[in-house]
């Protein structure tokens, strides 16, 4: 169905069969060679060459309709190009433009492309990006919904803490404060008890004091949470999703994929090994911790390495000690020190956290008193395990870092469409 | 794929075969009869009905595993029951439960329904609604998808209202304050001159004075923005977005539409009605309004109901005047007092407001002034238009208006997982 009403032909559609086009998007490129005038037109399908005979007033980002005829011609760009018969200008760039997004590689600083980000989203090796991060959230719901999953929408809004932690956002609420949710993790916690199989796609907070490359104040979290599940079965669900998402990268985004040059990773099989396993491996290496410790960033990359050299781009991290998880991680019946829980480490970045809950009742009180935690504040939560639940986990993807560990992007902020941390609100 | 170790059937695919099944779900009603103990168990799918001999100690709501045979019998729901060889307790409610989910009808409040959301959420009327909302932005998704679009997730976090009103959140941000988005209109919009066509899916604030049936201070936003579009092109695009909505339900949740008894209506043709005709309609009525004025509900409600007499669920009413509408809305050439705009009346409530976009950067920077709005508020979106954008417009369909209003629900709260208004931040 066509939004506009006379009919449009995209550019990658662009057939050299001499037949009239008309065609509608941005002036990428423009240059005067021998009289003839060389277009390269933007759609929202990729480019292609128009030829204009004289000179032609167009600066480049102009949004212009051109309509002409198609042919083939060897020294354009993709074999074909347009004769254009008319060009009519819909929109002129008001001033100088702040930088070239003309040239296949951008001259900016990452500052400076989120400074405008009106105009870097513009090139093509940044659109990319968030075609690429949109392919991957539609691989996510269609997978799910195929597993009998529903989407749920969840409030951002609440009136404790989560996890009972710092970096909360406060809000100025009625009567009363908030503050913004750090996740949804009670919320779908408590879905499972009503659909079983719950996700959810949408923003979360935390008030970063630091200024890191692979933190944000605000990030799109990929929530799943599935009733009657075991941490085998978590790992095999979330193996069989990335997989998902990333053939819904290669059919929905192959464009995307061609302009950053990137091969996707396989991923028939995750290792899975245990925390302790894993500070082992990093023990000769000079990288030492602690049995109750989590990795630190230095410990995820070195191990990530070790294991693209065996050839495993993922590594699921699995058994964490009791200390380094919240309240609601479930332990292991095996031993008491360790929870049935997961890190997924993608090239040695962390972009899943998961792990099976407690879903007794009693055991679930006996955890929220051992940290002190204000049973008060869980009302609603506890109320879920009051009225039974069955025995659930669940993970969550951080969907910036995972795109930018897909697009090798030294930091998350180039996987992110208007980042928000200490310094930057806008735009 | 099973999530858990073993061969699970679920109560939707019990058939009538002798066979062994194993089930897990929850426990919908219990009662002994004839020294016999029938259970309808629960589980995601549906019910099924459960024979075991003698009397078994089970608490409604309790999680159970049922190992036993499925066979034909007339008197259970749907001709087919399992014989119980096994039923192992997952989970027991601790304690009473605060109403009683397993009859057809629900006798509770709906204040009591949104304080115990963690049990009410479990009645499959209620479910029912959820999953209806899963399906409608399944559909949504799906169509967008198929029509070029890609999904955008941008922050809700902003240093200055979107559309310069009140009815904010402030949010303590570092240094500064923050506000949460009213909506994503202008991040929308800059990407419009990126990609073309953008969704985005999330959620809206509204810091609300009042409490209505129709407001909340948080909903769920289905965004949609388009280049090259005009207006008709924006209502074709919306009648055929709502038909595949309403098919993704008829396809992922004809369960619940049966549980609800519910038809949907007909999405083939939706009339498009100017404000001014659809004022001079209600004027005999004795409903008058200034030219300036939008309808108020009442206006909404009354001509909902002249159109449902004439097979009409939907209207789009069009052209707004100039003052009822945000700076960015784009005058009608035809008349410089009207804006090409829109909003989508169904069953008399107001579920879609959208239009046509000022996309040159002149007139855009003169409505500024003109309403008295900073334009140094507005930097980072100006610089779209200074880098020039296509002609645009888009719209916004409120999800839990829409749902509410297909399963016919009095006040939008029915159709909220987890309401937010000036007295409710709980559960």
């Amino acid at each position: 169905m066509s939004v506009s009403l006379a009919p449009r032909t995209l550019a990658r559609d662009v057939q050299a069969t001499q037949e009239k086009v008309r065609l509608q998007g941005s002036v990428h490129t423009v240059r005067l060679l021998g009289g003839v005038t060389f277009i390269i037109l933007r759609d929202r399908s990729g480019m292609i060459q128009v030829v204009a005979p004289g000179r032609v007033d167009l600066p480049r980002e102009a949004v212009v309709e051109v309509s002409g005829t198609a042919r083939a011609d060897q020294r354009a760009p993709g074999g074909v190009e347009v004769t254009a018969e008319g060009i009519a200008i819909l929109a002129r760039p008001a001033a100088l433009l702040p930088f070239d997004i003309s040239k296949p590689v951008l001259h900016a600083s990452l500052e400076t492309l989120l400074d405008h980000r009106a105009l870097s989203l513009r090139h093509p090796t940044i659109a990319a990006v968030f075609r690429i991060a949109s392919a991957l959230v539609e691989g996510f719901r269609r997978h799910l919904a195929g597993e009998g999953f529903i989407e749920i929408h969840t409030s951002k809004l609440v009136a404790t803490a989560t996890e009972g932690g710092a970096g909360l956002f406060r809000v100025e609420y009625p009567d009363r404060p908030a503050y913004l949710a750090q996740s949804p993790q009670l919320y779908k916690q408590i879905c499972v008890g009503a659909f079983e199989r719950v996700f959810e796609i949408g923003p979360v907070y935390r008030n970063e004091p630091h200024e890191t490359t692979r933190h944000l104040n605000e990030y799109t979290s990929l929530d799943v949470e599935v009733g009657f599940a075991d941490l085998d079965g978590l790992l095999d669900l979330e193996t069989a999703l990335l997989r998902a998402m990333l053939d819904a990268v290669m059919s929905a985004a192959p464009q995307a994929l061609e302009t950053l040059g990137l091969t996707l990773p396989e991923v028939d099989h995750i290792p899975r090994v245990r925390l302790s396993e894993a500070k082992a491996r990093l023990r000769p290496h000079g990288l030492d911790y602690h049995p109750h410790e989590d990795l630190n960033p230095a410990g995820e990359r070195l191990l990530g390495r070790l294991l693209l050299e065996e050839g495993h781009d993922f590594v699921f991290l699995t058994h964490y000690p009791v200390p380094a998880r919240p309240f609601y991680a479930l332990p292991d019946p095996e031993d008491a020190a360790l929870t049935l829980s997961f890190d997924l480490l993608f090239r040695g970045v962390e972009v899943t956290t998961g792990g099976m809950r407690i879903h007794d009742s009693t055991q679930l009180r006996e955890n929220l008193a051992r940290l002190r935690l204000d049973p008060e504040s869980f009302g609603g939560y506890l109320e879920a395990f009051a009225c039974a639940m069955p025995p659930h986990g669940g993970f969550a993807i951080g969907l910036e870092r995972l795109t930018a560990q897909l697009v090798g992007a030294p930091n998350v902020r180039w996987a992110t469409l208007f980042p928000r941390d200490r310094h930057r609100l806008e735009p």
